[in-house]
């Protein structure tokens, strides 16, 4: 029951597409992310996954169209549809998905796939 | 799939500690709200609970301590916690919490208790 200080934890990190786990309630988490370029197509079998953006702006790129997102804007992408999140600058994200999600979905695995790391709890508030 | 902008549904609203769903996944619900004054005593037997503020400030009162939030600040409340958020000024708050959770818990039902309303997708985006 600890406050958790969005900026402070996202000062903490400078690494992107590798999220870092805030919280964890009702079998999900909470996880921040710094993305910058084009991530891979992918798409999650069983889970549903909501992108807010905190700051900056990102494109979610679907086959058939995209939506732009910008700070205080969110999208929820449903199991099973592709998607490609692509920021042209870097840009911060709160995701909420099912715990243990792999961010490359059922894509190929890279240097980048992963379930993501939990934050230091010292770098999730001020105080 | 689409695209919500929370300060564009948070404008579509005025009651308070009247939660409006914005979003479903996973069996869990997104819910935006207003909080000013005292809400009730109250716990939730089965349900974790998250708390982050989009605008103002808010006290998160548990029976030994109580927590200040504010804009940009999270807390995740666990099941079986008693709790009372305080707004000494009108707030907004973004919760995470599962599908059909009652506001009031376990604590006496009133004329505030509610499961929450689905706002109107014209009220999501500005676009």
């Amino acid at each position: 029951m600890e406050r958790i200080d969005l900026e402070h934890a996202l000062s903490s990190f400078d690494d992107h597409w590798s999220p870092k786990i805030i919280a964890a309630l009702n079998g999900q988490e909470v996880k921040l992310a710094k993305f910058r370029g084009a991530f891979d197509w992918h798409a999650h079998a069983e889970e549903d996954e909501l992108f807010l953006v905190l700051a900056g702006a990102f494109r979610m790129e679907f086959r058939d169209r995209s939506v732009e997102l910008e700070r205080g804007q969110m999208i929820v992408v449903p199991r099973g549809v592709e998607h490609r999140p692509v920021a042209d600058e870097e840009c911060a994200v709160l995701l909420f998905e099912p715990a243990g999600l792999v961010n490359t979905g059922d894509g190929e695995t890279s240097d980048r796939t992963t379930t993501g790391t939990w934050l230091d709890p010292e770098s999730t508030d001020q105080a």
